[in-house]
């Protein structure tokens, strides 16, 4: 039950649950597997589950109107993923997703989460500081964006998710710092 | 009391609170008036607050390596606007808050929300919405920053927020869509 340790380590990073609460929250997700190249959500498709990473990797795209591929976020173990817009607004997926190596999920429907939101104080607490941390990512990201400075934010990157160099392609890596594969290249003759 | 009054319709937008309930929520915010151009947050200082506009506008910034300045909000009423990265994790402030106009808000410390939000479950779901929001907001900026079409972008800020016309002056919306002042009298003659 590798699955079910991951998640309750990381909720026990932020509330207490009881034992007997952890087995409530758990049994309202369901374990997926899913092979490298998979596409988990598409653009344009309605979105009703997050993604608990496990293992592997995940990305979270948009092809933009110069048919050029920006990468939102990678998903390591750990990281919850979705098209959180369409999740919480019922609206049509925005960005995609999709498995850059085989992976193992936790998913959980909009319904299950309010509902155990809900019902345990210590879970709605547990989402309030995931999103918190969430929001304070893509600010960051946002940010490091603005910034024009690549090699800083090459070192950046892999200086925070080292793992990253040796799972992710250098061509995803270009499309996440928003370069071209030969921009990256001359700067680290990758 | 007008401030009361918007703060009061906001949270009930999405929580139902009690009136005992809401007064005792609003017992932990305070009233502040600012001056156009005063500095709330500067790059580099300790943040303590958040901020709920009543009246007035704000913009939260950050000036890159080459002194380029970036808008990464414009906060109108009804707007949450602080550095949260800074806020949740006790760093310094990456970015600035500043007023674009006169401006009233309630701040609320950090400890405050973490007490209102063990003691009032309801309040919890609220701020856990209200990031939720954020969140996606910040989503849907880094999207649209990543998709070049500036005037796509422009028409789309205005139909979101079409006070901001006449609020926010013209160079303060190039920096909001990363283009130069020139560029956007180019597309608009404004």
């Amino acid at each position: 039950m590798k699955a079910k340790e991951v998640l309750k380590e990381h909720v026990a990073k932020n509330v207490a649950l009881t034992d007997e609460e952890f087995e409530y929250f758990f049994s309202h997700f369901e374990l997926q597997n899913f092979k490298k190249g998979q596409v988990i959500i598409s653009e344009g498709s309605i979105v009703d589950y997050e993604y608990f990473v496990i293992s592997g990797c995940l990305k979270s795209f948009f092809i933009n109107d110069e048919l050029k591929m920006f990468i939102l976020q990678f998903a390591m173990p750990s990281w919850w993923a979705s098209d959180f817009d369409a999740l919480y607004n019922h609206t049509k997926a925005s960005i995609s997703l999709d498995c850059i190596t085989d992976v193992e999920v936790l998913r959980l429907s909009n319904a299950n989460r309010e509902k155990i939101c809900r019902e345990i104080h210590s879970v709605e607490s547990f989402f309030r500081w995931r999103t918190n941390r969430g929001y304070v990512a893509s600010q960051k990201r946002l940010l490091s964006f603005m910034n024009n400075n690549v090699k800083f934010r090459y070192e950046e990157l892999l200086s925070l998710y080292p793992e990253l160099y040796n799972i992710v392609p250098k061509n995803l890596i270009a499309a996440y710092l928003g370069v071209s594969r030969e921009t990256l290249s001359r700067l680290y003759h990758t």
